[in-house]
């Protein structure tokens, strides 16, 4: 099939605003008569509020409210579990709760009045280890709950001690992964505006979700969800950071709003974003695994524990992913998996590009390196002895099929890009000198799109007009990864018109059914179906009535250019004179998309099911050295070889490759959020480290396309496979570099020098 | 069928928001760092343009920009004949024609600078008499055509001299009618906003036709409809007139928020309004009819002219209207008619509330009672012989059949409601003194909707939350008229959900597909089918997915009060219960919802077809008092009966036949717009007079209900009908009371003292 627009990579459809400055974002906007707020945050990882002191505050300049729990209808939201409260009313669970705010004329204002609010506490006890907060006896920090555990996933198949009879070799080893931030460019705002009795509030802003900001707003407000209208605005990138934390701003600005009949706007600071916003899941990570001498693997059993900080969030679901990605790809008979969450006084974690599997990832392809390693056999061989291929059955009991299963395709691809084995054989040799070079590999499939975790549907609606002009819109948000113009590829190609002719709008709760979050990498797969569900229903609506016109079968007719074309390529009409002739027959020429995912399944007592409908396969390979004297570490060259389906906009496709790279590479050797005593240290660029153009290595980004029968022309997911990767990729890289191996993230100076001095894991 | 929320007059969803003044109309919308603009507007009816000097505008204070002919793209526009420009480039047509335009930091700055530009015309003749216009050397208005003509619509039936032939009486009557103003109680006001590439500009403001208005701007900006997003907010009275003249308002305000980058805000005074609006046809109309002695109508041969003014706006479209209601709703062999529009320098002239309509039935249904008094029969005598009854044809030969033809039922209902019969009697006897009292009647029947005008189909939305909440959009605005009311009645009926669940939205072109403008008295047939049609699609899903889960066939399952019921009236679940369930299995609850009207057809050259698809009958009886001595004339009481086919919400049509008698009284005894030389005297409202509450006779208003097929529950029009019969019930019962016969509208003090003598209109 010869493509029009898909399969091309087309020019980005907001590349013009956002170049010259047009687009605006949450801080840009500005409302007639809007006041500006700000949140008093505790400095307490745990404690007791005694009392809280408004008046003073309320006398300043410029103020027009000061807020505290006593002002909010329901104090309570979550997302899965409502835990969090908007402000704070007799206990702070974290430092960074909220605890009153105040609405100004200015920011400066609104600010001065947060120094005049009096709070006086009574501290408590805290947990910060999750070791401590499993203990039965632990202090629990939500008391309503029975513990501080926040979930438990467990996963059987067969059984593990037969399996671990069955090998010859058994090793156990434990890794850790670190809190990072996602660093998103813009942080969070929110303009809430006050609206008529029938649509109580407008909120616009840096909204990744905004059906739950809408909840959650609902739920805060006491309103009708129809009362509650969310209008995405551009987003300064998100990775999943602006969902529960923007709906509590959202709430929050949505309380003083009406309270002020005024348009309120918020907008984070990096330091107060740094305190407040969730941040990625930190794990423990306990694995055995066991092989015969030949290499293949006989039993797993896991146990990955999840620090979730003070509140739920987002924990079950990103918990979740790992049990399904835990044993890597590979095929196993007897698994045994158990996944935890638990509460602590640490700031809260929630989702992140990749949530949930780039810490199993790291510790499983490390896992697998020190598995070969220790049978004497190249990581390469190993795994290919045990990778999932077609038909293979998952830890779950999936059957992998319907799909092309093409684990070996993107390793090979990969391998020849970067010229693997040479280098392997090569690095592989003594080395002279203090900086050492090495190679190394990783490999995942991952699950595309929701999965059991929820709904997993979205909607789109397509406006024709008069001169042919086409409106599309989404119920999926447009994060900065290029979803608009992928979308508007989608209904330009089923619909035969050119790019100039689609208009994209943002989404806007009102007009367009919750098609739940922007996230695991379902954009193109479900939201891209149900463009193409929306721009089909009005193809056919154009050719069943050309087809009438021209008295010639719908067969014979196509769309291409903005024309009509019959099977001699003759053009019958223009696409727009068409489109005015049937609009002033009466025709509709508006539509809804709808796209729901095929069938999935999930046993949450035994981990067993069918978690997603299709699988993406990625392969990433880094080439490293390593300044045995210094510690210092550089990535030289990374080759990504990602299977995506179809890639829609391939242009688009190594864009993403190249983010979630270069994202991986700053979570495998530099990123964390450093917390002592639940206290953040440095909430900043100059103290929170994030690679830079020096830290980039040369990147072979490698699309691989083996059209998936559900995919829109056969596309599946990018965003977050390319992130899940490189930290164990380079973690191998410089084991073999330096043969030392650390299992400890980030890979930083300290760690390189010091090796396995650091890590905990043992061999058998 | 026992309706829940049809048939009852609920309370307007919009009361509380409007009554406790949150409701925001045009002057109320503020967006940050808006400018306000004015415009300058020439005094001379016509006139070229020599020379325009804006240099010392630029330099006055606050000013951001000065615009003339040449800062547009496209100057020229208009709904039906695009003959008016946006700023006059070289020659103006009307005094109010505007020249330049300022944009400033606030409204006195623009008004100062407006006062700075100067321009130099050269005074041009002008035509300001129909008779003038219409003769072929006339001077041309519009050069480029061939004459002064705007429109002709000739229709045809029978052979009129062979008609006249068969009459025992001819009469010869000449009747004319008077410029008037909507005045709408909110003078027209628009802001523009800039919006990024992708949507150049959203307009607000108090628009009727927000598609009209899309497409208007999109032609002078040179931009696609798609880029053109107009939002309707509230609307402070309409009447038709808020639709070419708001339009040429958006395109200025766009025209100077894109040059400036900032929102522009143009909002009319009072003054401002009366200059730049456009009005209500004044019409010459001369009637030639012929009965037997019998009082058997055999012939009419009409010729009615209307003045357009200096462009050709809805004149098309007003004439056409006339064609088909000429005769009335009297059956007739043999007639002729001839309907005109003519350009002249006076104010341009479009829809108004009617449109077509009241003109025409003063002048038929006047003629009647003097045919009557002619005949020695009485004025009911007459018109019962000749009514349309069930299966009669038009003048246009269509067979009425398919809805009830309810003449007669009107008549009978209003006559027994202001006990018609002995007032008649005893006001015809000798009446002492010189207060002289007299009741009379006129009769219409009315095409609902737009019929053969244009395509005449219109969209809506409807959108179920998890909450069960739901909003509800269409593509048709609320002028006041309680269209929100209606669809919300509509669509609760069907999803058998209360009305509090229903959150109604403003019209968004981005989101509701062109609809067609809300005239015509088109909104509860044509939107409301739309609406049904909507909700009806979500009923099906839910008792599709009812049926299913509780094993129950759909025809045992009914939606009621927000709940779901078997046939034992057992409460099987909570419709929001549903809803979420529905829709966390991934289910769409969204659906548009579309209705398109019945065939209709018209052969514009013969003048025959069937033009609309169903029609209203209606029926409005005066009681006057007049005083003989000073002229003074008193409308004591008024009843008017109107066929509905099914009030959705009987305390709305009431409302709707109280506004409508009045606004037709207001027509019929004062109103005048007056034009001298092109130019109106007195641009407000204390020397143009509208009714007050001292005017207001007691208004007996009769619900009359034969359900429509078509229609929604049955429901047809009732905005238009109920204003289009005063003046000529008025007029009969002046002449009853006074014995003097006025052909003039407005019936005023002057000419009911003067009576006939003031009449063009001659005897046989």
């Amino acid at each position: 099939m010869a493509f029009k627009h898909v399969n091309k990579g087309v020019k980005r459809v907001d590349a013009y605003e956002k170049v010259t400055g047009k687009a605006k974002f949450g801080a840009d906007l500005e409302f007639a008569n809007q006041l500006y707020a700000k949140v008093l945050r505790t400095k307490y990882p745990h404690a007791r509020i005694i009392n809280i002191e408004t008046e003073e505050a309320e006398k300043m300049p410029g103020v027009k409210g000061v807020f505290t729990a006593a002002d909010i209808k329901n104090n309570l939201f979550g997302v899965i579990v409502e835990d969090q409260q908007v402000l704070a009313e007799d206990r702070v669970l974290l430092a960074g709760d909220g605890v009153a705010m105040v609405a100004a004329e200015s920011e400066a204002e609104a600010a001065a009045a947060l120094e005049k609010i009096k709070v006086e506490y009574e501290e408590l006890e805290a947990i910060y280890d999750l070791d401590e907060a499993r203990k039965n006896e632990a202090l629990k920090i939500h008391p309503e709950k029975d513990d501080n555990q926040v979930i438990h996933h467990p996963l059987r198949k067969g059984d593990v001690e037969k399996g671990f009879a069955q090998a010859d070799v058994i090793l156990e080893r434990e890794y850790s992964t670190q809190l990072i931030e996602h660093s998103y460019l813009e942080p969070e705002a929110v303009v809430v505006v006050p609206e008529d009795e029938n649509h109580l509030v407008s909120i616009y802003g840096s909204i990744q979700n905004p059906y739950a900001t809408r909840t959650a707003v609902a739920t805060v407000l006491g309103a009708e969800l129809a009362e509650v209208r969310v209008i995405q605005n551009h987003i300064g990138g998100s990775f999943g950071g602006k969902d529960e934390v923007v709906s509590a701003m959202a709430a929050r600005a949505a309380v003083m709003a009406l309270a002020t009949k005024r348009p309120v706007k918020m907008v984070n600071s990096r330091e107060e974003s740094f305190t407040e916003s969730y941040k990625r899941h930190p794990y423990q990570l306990k694995y055995k695994i066991g092989a015969t001498k030949e290499g293949k693997l006989t039993a797993m059993e896991i146990e990955a524990v999840a620090d979730s900080g003070a509140y739920a969030c987002q924990t079950p679901f990103v918990t979740w992913r790992s049990v399904v990605q835990a044993t890597g790809p590979y095929e196993l008979e007897h698994v045994k998996t158990d996944t935890y969450g638990y509460y602590t006084n640490n700031p809260y974690t929630g989702a992140m590009r990749g949530y949930g599997s780039p810490q199993i990832i790291f510790a499983q392809e490390s896992l697998m390196d020190e598995l070969a390693e220790e049978l004497g056999m190249s990581p390469v061989e190993l795994r290919k002895k045990n990778i999932y291929r077609q038909g293979s059955i998952t830890a779950s009991g999936q059957k992998l099929d319907g799909h092309t299963v093409s684990l070996e395709e993107v390793m090979d691809k990969a391998m020849a890009a970067i010229d693997y084995q040479a280098k392997r054989e090569k690095y592989s040799q003594a080395q002279a000198g203090d900086k050492k070079r090495g190679i190394g590999l990783s490999i995942s499939f991952r699950g595309c799109s929701l999965g059991a975790e929820a709904v997993d549907a979205a909607a789109s609606l397509i406006q024709i007009n008069k001169d042919g002009s086409v409106a599309v819109y989404s119920g999926l948000a447009e994060n900065g990864q290029g979803l608009k113009t992928i979308f508007s590829q989608i209904a330009a190609e089923v619909l035969g018109v050119t790019l100039n002719e689609i208009d994209y709008m943002e989404v806007d709760t009102t007009f367009t059914p919750d098609s739940g979050s922007t996230v695991a990498s379902r954009a193109t797969l479900i939201g891209g179906n149900s463009i193409k569900n929306a721009a089909e229903k009005l193809k056919k609506r154009i050719l069943d009535f050309a087809a009438q016109k021209f008295e010639i079968s719908i067969e014979e007719l196509e769309l291409k250019d903005g024309f009509l074309y019959n099977q001699n390529s003759d053009r019958l009409a223009l696409f727009s004179d068409l489109a005015a002739e049937m609009i002033n027959k009466g025709i509709l020429l508006s539509a809804y998309g709808w796209y729901k995912g095929p069938a999935i399944s999930w046993d949450e007592e035994k981990g067993c099911g069918n978690p997603y409908f299709t699988y993406v396969y990625g392969c990433q390979i880094a080439e490293v050295e390593v300044d045995t004297g210094t510690g210092e570490l550089t990535v030289l060259n990374m080759a990504a070889a990602h299977d995506v389906g179809r890639a829609i906009n391939p242009a688009n496709v190594k864009g993403q490759i190249y983010g979630g790279v270069v994202m991986g590479l700053g979570y495998g050797i530099m990123e964390e959020v450093e917390v002592e005593a639940g206290q953040i240290k440095g909430k900043n660029f100059h103290d929170y480290m994030i690679p830079t153009i020096k830290d980039m290595p040369d990147i072979k980004p490698i699309i691989v396309e083996n059209p998936d029968p559900d995919g829109p022309f056969g596309a599946k997911s990018v965003g977050e496979p390319t992130l899940e990767l490189a930290s164990a990729a380079i973690a191998n890289a410089v084991a073999h570099a330096s043969g030392k191996r650390i299992r400890s993230l980030p890979l930083n100076l300290e760690r390189v020098l010091i090796g396995r001095a650091l890590s905990k894991g043992g061999c058998k």
